[in-house]
């Protein structure tokens, strides 16, 4: 066993321990009402990484939430690594559907359950951790960066501008980034791609007040049916989605590149069976894997109109809403996008209703080179730790910051998630598998390992 | 100035505090949660009822929120009036509409501000008060019973009980009913049918938990869009709904009753000036007044699923749901329709997803007689405190105990209601004219002595 396996193993209730304490944290980016938390939950990052060896950590105040920064200059020589994580989580509701409270983490069948418990949390606490490994382990072999940030669940907007304005301070090699899946702990794998968004919220108006449905039903149009025809007309009888123009710029893959993806192992009926669905659905003509990494799509996140509480109303809705989001691929650009989405919500809008269209974020696709002595160094990382060559694959959602890295500091990423897609990210009962947590903290100082190496060489 | 009118006149300001009173609590049915509030509000009106001069006031259990019930027998030879109406009131949801709270009643431009304000309090109250009145002023030429229930906007399911085992005690010649409105006090008029109603509640299972829309997305079926194709699927490019066999029960009406309909005074302009848009809706082929009167209808009173709170949220949604009701009008059966509605929804439902109907509550479609002498005598009533004959005219809304009057009691209903379509009943700001309330304490005496003379007669 190497020191540093054995360092993690004597350690391995702490790193817990100090994981569940940042998981209490109601660290919610989309609402206000979390602000307290979310502070609480830089402060305490900070600390941590102030502890495990970290120089100029500071929690850098944006417009929005603050980013946690800290870093370790070993020797201008080295190559320097920029780990982005987030701090940030999704909202827990609905919260009748969580087994134990959001934020009170509970282990079950070697899984720690609790909003944030994988994304991404947990996942940037393994880097705390294996950089505090490293530290009292001979020390890390690169420099290193980190920056975590605070409103990656609502779009990173302040982070643009920070990244825009610390240039010089963020300069580095590479990114690393822990916030995405493999396929499973037998199956560890990369992800190569990350889709786009273009998230907007819409509002259906029609009279000017709610109505009696019974004195006005049937006379007057019902901003909730017109909103569902609106939707309903959203994707055509191939699932494709109808917005002109939207399909204009997607990249296409070769058959070959196709057939390389859909070599990932992938078994419908698991997939089926977990979703406890019948039938699969989505754009005619292609697979799963490809449905979910390569092509665009359009959800619709929520809806809701007129009486939604207990009971029975008999109302004629004044306004109706949706939130809807599309991923995108690339060269898809969301900029566009919402702009065609927006054009086209508002031209099929019948005249007994008036629309509204609000963009909430966007964040462009990204693909990251699988050529470089990075990913190579990640490969090997995962080789050593899980005795298997990962798979490349792509990934459906979004970390609408990593086109943003290349543009502005010229930084390819690297994606070196250890979660799963059945980890329940955004949904109630999100989980990380104690073995992932770990597995991950053994990898990481493996990654810097082999990067110092390969970087020597070249 | 009749000493009815004078006594009226001399006691405005007690019988204005006395409706403050009762509007005050929020006697809510459809959420359990008012409970409370719902006895208060009966105990309320049952002490009214004694202090005006009703014998045998009991607030009588039910399975669900109590009926409140008084009687004043003069004379065994005299005709009896059953007097109906409901002192619960609708949700008072949204709250962030109203200009003041719903349940602190408010005097703004002649209008009383109040959720109950008119559906039904304002109403039910005019009829303490206009028995106060009689009986303050040489007593009431008629026997009276009182029955206020506290489910009309629930379904009225335990009135059915208690009125199946309480025939002996409601024996009476006719029902007296003012729970709807009329067009103006310049147009009195009163209704000579409601339209029925089955209330259901729909949901829509798609995957067994909520998902992470960019991991999931484009590959699973997301039951906010399924359902917002089923609903859109409902009604067709004529606005007719696609349930098979919906319309087969329908009750057509010849030209000439159509004609006569029709010429009920309604001006488009105004109507769609009131409500804010820009054109009518509805099925092709009738006007507005048909639409709202002797058409059937589908709306949707509610729609919900996904995150629908602050910011954004990147879910795919396990379940979406919608509360759908429709309105039916003479000869279609109410039990009938939520089946064929049921079978319809579950028979379009995609095998993506799993649907569950869960019927809420129904009433029967009714007509009333004006060749009556109970209609006579408001017409009468109406005349004498109008100085206009009233426009007799068909109701969009229902009152589904009207039907059952007819059938367990053998009762005739008249619909002398004194509201006003713009009274925002069901809505935020429900409001009743003050003007209204008094010339309904005005009109009701008028009613008795009309009611007293033509039984006579007879």
């Amino acid at each position: 066993m190497s020191s540093i396996n054995e360092y993690i193993e004597n350690n391995k209730q702490r790193f817990l321990d100090e994981l569940f304490d940042l998981l209490r944290f109601p660290s919610v980016s989309a609402d206000s009402k979390y602000k307290g938390d979310v502070l609480k939950a830089a402060d305490y990052l900070a600390e941590k990484l102030r502890e495990a060896g970290a120089d100029q950590v500071e929690v850098c105040p944006t417009a929005g939430n603050p980013i946690v920064y800290g870093e370790k200059t070993v020797d201008a020589s080295l190559p320097t690594v920029l780990v982005y994580g987030h701090y940030d989580v999704q909202p827990p509701e609905p919260l009748e559907l969580w087994h134990t409270p959001p934020f009170e983490p509970t282990i079950r069948d070697g899984k720690i359950f609790a909003r944030g418990a994988c994304d991404d949390k947990g996942q940037v606490y393994m880097h705390v951790k294996a950089f505090e490994v490293m530290q009292k382990n001979g020390g890390i072999p690169c420099n290193i960066k980190f920056m975590i940030e605070g409103e990656e669940e609502v779009g990173s907007k302040n982070l643009e501008i920070f990244v825009r304005e610390n240039t010089e301070r963020l300069q580095a090699d590479v990114v690393l980034i822990s916030d995405t899946a493999m396929i499973s702990l037998e199956h560890p794998s990369l992800e190569t791609g990350l889709r786009g968004l273009s998230y907007v919220e819409v509002e259906v108006t029609g009279p000017n007040r709610d109505l009696h449905s019974g004195v006005y039903g049937g006379a007057v149009a019902n901003p909730a049916t017109i909103l569902a025809k609106m939707i309903a007309s959203m994707h055509d009888e191939n699932n494709r989605i109808t917005i002109p123009g939207f399909y204009d710029d997607v990249q296409e893959l070769s058959e070959e590149e196709r057939k390389a993806l859909n070599n990932a192992p992938f078994s419908e009926e698991e997939y089926k069976d977990d979703l406890g669905i019948k039938e699969l659905w989505g754009e005619k003509g292609y697979t799963t894997i490809e449905r979910t990494g390569i092509r665009p799509t359009l959800e619709v996140n929520g809806i809701w109109g007129g009486y939604i509480g207990e009971g029975a109303k008999t109302v004629l809705p004044s306004k109706a809403y949706a939130k809807i989001s599309m991923r995108l691929v690339p060269n898809q650009k969301s900029d566009k996008i919402t702009e065609l989405f927006t054009k086209h919500f508002e031209s099929i809008a019948p005249a007994y209703v008036q629309v509204k269209v609000t963009p909430h974020h966007g964040g462009e696709p990204a693909v990251t080179p699988t050529d470089s002595i990075a990913y190579k160094a990640a490969a090997l990382a995962i080789k050593e730790s899980f005795g298997k060559d990962p798979i490349p694959c792509r990934g459906g959602g979004s970390i609408p910051i990593v086109s943003l890295f290349e543009d502005v500091l010229g930084l390819k990423t690297v994606l070196m998630g250890f979660g799963l897609d059945s980890d329940n990210l955004h949904s109630p009962n999100e989980k990380y598998d104690i073995a992932n947590y770990f597995k991950g903290i053994e990898t990481i100082p493996l990654f810097y390992k082999f990067y110092a190496q390969l970087s020597k060489k070249e």
